[in-house]
């Protein structure tokens, strides 16, 4: 079977290198850098520009599932330009517009799309829909947070994705769900402290990350997602927003117009970039709260991983990767192959899918502890 | 008697104001925005570059006494030019070089002319010298800050001057006395919270202050010299710092180069200008200790100065404006008329000067409160 990826960041590299144990992969990115830390001969890569998508149909012809690990901005685009070129594809670009709006497109091109297929959107949307099958669920919580291991002061802080989209994160004001309500709230508001196994304190605020589930699950009554950052790290991005540090109105500075988002994403950028080898973890905590078989039910996941010294591979490349290859492998398997766009939540009711995943998971070392408490 | 105000910035003109009262007075500014804030029409304001040093025998001919408050960077050259003139000149630009070095050219052109002579410098200063004639001084301290009345996050600071020589403040290690030795630390280090009257709690942190008394002063063996600030700005400017901000160093900014220094005093200036009318206060304690008549004895002097809303003069102004023009007063009346480089506290030497100043001050309002303790 014939894989392309298209996109090989940190997250598209360990994707391609998981699945070329198993599959012909081919994979495509602009950046010969990129290509280049692909370490692995029975991958074959390919430089090329991924907006041209006149050159798709002809890229894609022998592919048989199509992987999306585009930057964001240029997410949506690219699984539309995959879909009409008839292929099945898991994407993890995370881009911001709906992808339900191309639900139409991939029924009639009679294509399988599994997308926000990541850890966070990812497993959290998996383990929701998974259990909204079997419990009355009252109350949702995600909250998830990818951090080095070594605290370097002032920002406590290296961004495993671009710092641009970190920022957007950080100013774009958060939903969640409250009483059956869309609740919007600013952004970096509702920062509480929690003490987290394995991490220690760490500091929980609003993100805009529900996404899909917004939609989806509207029977939910209350859904609220937090990210989890080092404690003090928010008051200081909250300071230099109120500053002005992330305007988008350019200041003249010495004689030449800057925008101070430009200058702080390039001095973020340099500040927050993970060092070859830097040990990070991922930390994610996923609540359920509601009723089943007629009793008062707490459900816990909790994950905890770390950069994984042996193969050299991120804990972000690989709780997020690695869903997105069990994914592909679901749909290589025919254990999912319903037509149209899957989030992850929707995914997860086909019986055995979630199992699978966290199986594939777990045989990579990303151990999920389920908690259950019933009252 | 004629006097001669080099430059009309916001002291400037204050000075300017206050001496139009008794003498004949001339401004020069570049800057015709800021003579025209000069309000009285019996101050003859004349625009000229005041870098054109070729023009100073001329344009300070019929001068009897000058002042010199031009900018910091140019404040040393400045008066070696005034002194060549052979004319009386009180200083208040504040310049990194060493003042004394001039002495040997004051003498020789039979000029008086006292330096540094503002609140701090300038008051803190006299009072040291004062009472250094009067008991055995072991401890001296100064604490000192100007603020903006309302405090607005994050920085809750408003700058009567520069940012760029708050910045500087903010970023030269700051070298005090201690045990008869100087002792060099970092910028922004000691950072301590004090309550004070009038004020609040305040954070106090080591600057580089001390200027000439480190060196008139030999035989005190401990002098210190901290800024204060509202509670958490010592901390976020310490977190720009490590985070970059005020680097030197050229960053790519979407193909431009940009110095973060440059970039963050552009933007400081914004956020941390005074808008017309703004309310704003000085505060400074000033602690002796030591011995006086064989007692052990603590003298503090104690300035809380506001903005005055009937004459709409900034505190910063009047108190530092204010000890200046009383210094020229000394000069016009014949009660300092030593010859070379001083700064105040050698003029407090010179019995009565000290007693001058104050009362000239009390006469506008700016207050020292002294209280004495003996042990």
């Amino acid at each position: 079977m014939k894989i392309t990826v298209l996109g090989a960041g940190m997250v598209g590299r360990a994707i391609a290198t998981d699945l070329a144990k198993q599959y012909d992969v081919t994979v495509y990115d602009i950046s010969n850098e990129n290509l280049g830390l692909i370490d692995t001969s029975v991958i074959i890569k390919i430089q090329s520009d991924l907006t041209q998508y006149e050159h798709y149909q002809d890229m894609l012809a022998d592919a048989d599932i199509v992987v999306c690990a585009v930057p964001g901005f240029m997410g949506y685009e690219t699984l539309q330009q995959i879909i009409r070129c008839k292929k099945n594809v898991v994407d993890i670009s995370f881009f911001p517009e709906d992808a339900l709006a191309l639900n139409n497109l991939a029924r009639e091109n009679n294509v399988t799309a599994i997308v926000d297929c990541g850890v966070a959107p990812g497993m959290s949307n998996l383990i929701l829909g998974y259990y909204d099958g079997k419990m009355k669920i009252d109350n949702f919580l995600c909250m998830v947070g990818g951090l080095p291991k070594e605290r370097i002061k002032p920002f406590e802080y290296k961004a495993p994705f671009s710092p641009i989209d970190v920022i957007e994160e950080y100013t774009r004001p958060a939903r969640y769900v409250q009483n059956g309500h869309i609740i919007t709230r600013p952004a970096l508001s509702d920062a509480v402290l929690i003490d987290f196994h394995k991490a220690g304190t760490l500091e929980s605020f609003n993100t805009d990350g529900l996404r899909s589930i917004m939609f989806t699950m509207p029977h939910i009554p209350n859904m609220k997602e937090k990210t989890l950052r080092y404690p003090g790290h928010i008051d200081l991005m909250k300071a230099l927003i109120k500053a002005g540090f992330l305007s988008t109105t350019p200041l003249l500075c010495r004689g030449n117009e800057v925008k101070p988002i430009d200058f702080t994403a390039a001095l973020l950028f340099e500040q927050w970039k993970l060092q070859p080898g830097e040990k990070e973890f991922t930390i994610m905590q996923i609540i359920l709260e509601g009723t089943m078989k007629e009793k008062k039910t707490r459900i816990e996941y909790f994950l905890y991983d770390e950069y994984d010294t042996k193969t050299n591979v991120s804990s972000m490349s690989r709780t997020t990767g690695y869903t997105c290859t069990a994914a592909v492998n679901l749909v290589a398997n025919n254990l999912f192959n319903e037509k149209g766009i899957f989030p992850p939540e929707l995914v997860a009711r086909q019986p055995g899918c979630f199992e699978f995943i966290l199986n594939y998971l777990a045989e990579r070392n990303v151990q999920y502890k389920k908690i259950v408490r019933e009252y």
